[in-house]
């Protein structure tokens, strides 16, 4: 795993992943390191944010609808790494349908300065769709033994298209769906949280 | 409005308003302000659960895993809220067609306790449907100038279904549609935040 800010040095992508759980031997943990050791070992440069760890702040705050160019230090940093990457990576587990809410404040904060949504309205500075042409893709878990596929993508409609489409991400739907590991919290690691 | 633990002297209900905006004088606080006015005035009872003031932690955490059938003080606080009230109104600015972090960190805690989710999975301990006949409202401000009726029942899915009435709820859909107020942030309080 390379720090952020690095680049590839062998003429490969850029993958960030933004890891949502708080536990590093939880199922979602071990799906963390096997994708920082597959992409690794491709020649691809790994960033990773992870938001427990991080302590992440998920709340919209007074401060975000005050000043008149203002973005905080930590949405920054975030959205200068989704600028590095060729593909955006959430690796979470699923809390009632969507993000945990962790996750759910990192697209409240960083997705919408990145949406460029205009001062004018007094909700953040004008910006680019710095996100056109970038990937995304969902992997989640959930102790569901199975999900029929249609209400699996009504569930991922307001996550997969109502955010991440609309700020200009290609998520990655048919080229490849997402990566869903069901019925997670009756095995692997004992029932200890998934 | 009734401190929280009042029942109403009146033969009113109880409606608890579970809050989710920082800034008091923004549109929602002024919708909270209006349902605290109107239902007291109608003799019923109001409890709220002002997320930001109360700095709710919205974050599941690694000691919501570890003891056999721990529910921590917070969630607990909230359960007992809800066991007490006839109907729940969900007041919030509508983020990426979501609850904002804050209010889906209630979600993932106080709801997840309240589902009853057996505790040899792991995952809190066994308790009742306790919320069964007890009525749902969402109300939402959005920057949205309108929404088609069929994305707006597609939007709020796992919201209404796959949250609120999977733990028992009776969502009102039919009987009162969700208060959606629309095109927000560019009017009202001088664009200064929804």
């Amino acid at each position: 795993m390379a720090a952020a800010g690095n680049t590839s040095s062998k003429g490969g992508k850029t993958v960030l992943i933004v890891y949502a759980h708080p536990k590093p031997e939880s199922f979602n943990g071990a799906l963390l390191q096997k994708a920082i050791k597959e992409l690794s070992s491709k020649g691809h440069n790994v960033i990773v944010s992870d938001l427990y760890k991080m302590k992440f702040d998920p709340l919209v705050r007074l401060e975000d609808f005050s000043g008149p160019s203002d973005v905080s230090k930590d949405v920054q940093e975030e959205v200068d790494k989704v600028e590095q990457a060729d593909l955006v990576v959430f690796q979470f587990p699923l809390y009632w349908g969507s993000f945990p809410a962790i996750l759910k404040g990192w697209m409240d904060r960083v997705i919408q300065v990145m949406s460029g949504f205009v001062r004018k309205t007094g909700f953040y500075k004008k910006g680019d769709l710095k996100v056109r042409g970038k990937r995304a893709l969902l992997s989640f878990t959930t102790g569901s033994p199975s999900i029929p596929q249609e209400s699996l993508e009504a569930m991922l409609l307001p996550m997969q298209v109502g955010t991440l489409n609309v700020v200009g991400f290609d998520v990655l739907l048919w080229q490849a769906p997402p990566q869903v590991s069901f019925g997670v919290e009756k095995g692997w690691d004992g029932g200890k949280g998934f």
